[in-house]
């Protein structure tokens, strides 16, 4: 068999050998200066900060204060149709929401078909920052029909389980898809998120269905790649029926 | 209910105005120069240039020879535990698959852990750029113990599917345990990929099981997130036996 041969670069390298040295120390310790790497890997400061910048977008680093430390591990979230409050504490997080906006407008065609509803019904949109142990970690845009959740924007605390309420009014979740994607934080989502605009992002669009197959609500979430990843467990397709 | 105000930058709303020009124009259709963009919405050549570096990192827009076109639609992938070559096909695309390196090594005791083999037992190394339409999407790493698959290097094609060979050998897959996660390309994967080193990837990793809780293999995937997406079906958590 041909293979393909390509080398790496010398900041890779460094930044396999900063990781090894990282377990070593271990969450919340601070690195050794980059001049003191520079000596350590006898390579230049240079290339000390690439690599460094390579762990802090792959969330093996975060900065505190002026200083660089070791990161905890990532939010490891079941893809699951279920509550982000009980995903996160069952890892033992600390789970929390922030509201950015709420309001209703009216659906254009597009949403309005999604959710089985007309075009320019009113359609409730709550724009929540999701919260793990009190540090940003996504931006959840969340779409409903108004007229089925009427006392939403009055009875619903945006800090706690949007599920849950939903819930309680009687709705039951069926099913969801879910479309997985990666994509470059913009500006205003960055900022919000209190990470660079052009630090990678997962991105999940979710319509979730009732057991009778009506559209219950639209979700477009936005996780930090740095801080957040999913597991699912997979089966083998069934079969098509001959 | 209090609420955040964060205002767009420029290039933001020249991104929006573009996609719904590229719309009208349609696939494989090379867009106006920046010039008569900057006049079109009066704005600078260079708010011009960061709208089409966002369209172009987000697999809106690609390079086609000197100039840029609209591109076609991402690949949406099926979450499943199968083929990829029967999941593309059945999205109408073309399937392929390139040799990068196929190799024989011991195992390391972390790799041993998840194969269930001892450390330094040997291991079949398999990497290959998987394709689409025959444009590179894919890096897919696969690592499979030796002693179970003994004529794998000499027998097997890497050109094609290898869930079809380990299947014909009478090896069943049961499940998976998948993890997703964001990462940027390293530099070897960007050259691979024919893509930019800070380009966003999806990266997957994936340990397949037999019916007797056997691993068969340990897949580490990268996906180009400007080609690349996944769907899935949700359903509620199973609630715990009490």
């Amino acid at each position: 068999m041909n293979t393909v041969e390509v080398r790496e670069p010398k900041y890779r390298m460094v930044a396999d050998h900063l990781t090894a040295l990282l377990e070593e120390l271990g969450e919340g310790v601070p690195i050794p200066t980059e001049r003191e790497l520079a000596g350590r890997f006898a390579v230049s400061r240079v290339t000390v900060r690439q690599a460094v910048q390579e762990l802090l977008v792959a969330g093996r680093l975060r900065r505190q204060g002026r200083g660089t430390v070791v990161a905890g591990p990532k939010v490891v979230q079941r893809l699951v149709l279920g509550s982000y409050t009980e995903g996160l504490a069952a890892q033992g997080r600390r789970p929390g929401r922030r509201l950015v906006s709420a309001e209703r407008v009216p659906a254009t065609a597009e949403l309005a078909a999604e959710l089985g509803i007309a075009e320019g019904d009113e359609v409730i949109v709550l724009e929540r920052v999701l919260l793990a142990d009190g540090n940003p970690v996504g931006l959840e845009d969340t779409r409903m029909p108004a007229a089925r959740f009427p006392r939403l924007l009055a009875e619903f605390d945006p800090e706690t389980s949007l599920y849950a309420y939903v819930r309680a009014t009687g709705v039951e979740y069926e099913t969801a898809t879910e479309r997985i994607e990666t994509v470059l934080a913009a500006p205003r989502e960055a900022m919000l998120l209190e990470t660079n605009p052009a630090a990678p992002m997962l991105l999940l669009n979710r319509l979730s269905y009732d057991p009778e197959g009506r559209p219950i609500e639209r979700v477009r979430s936005l996780y930090r790649g740095d801080r957040f990843s999913f597991v699912t467990t997979l089966r083998p397709e069934v079969p098509p029926v001959s």
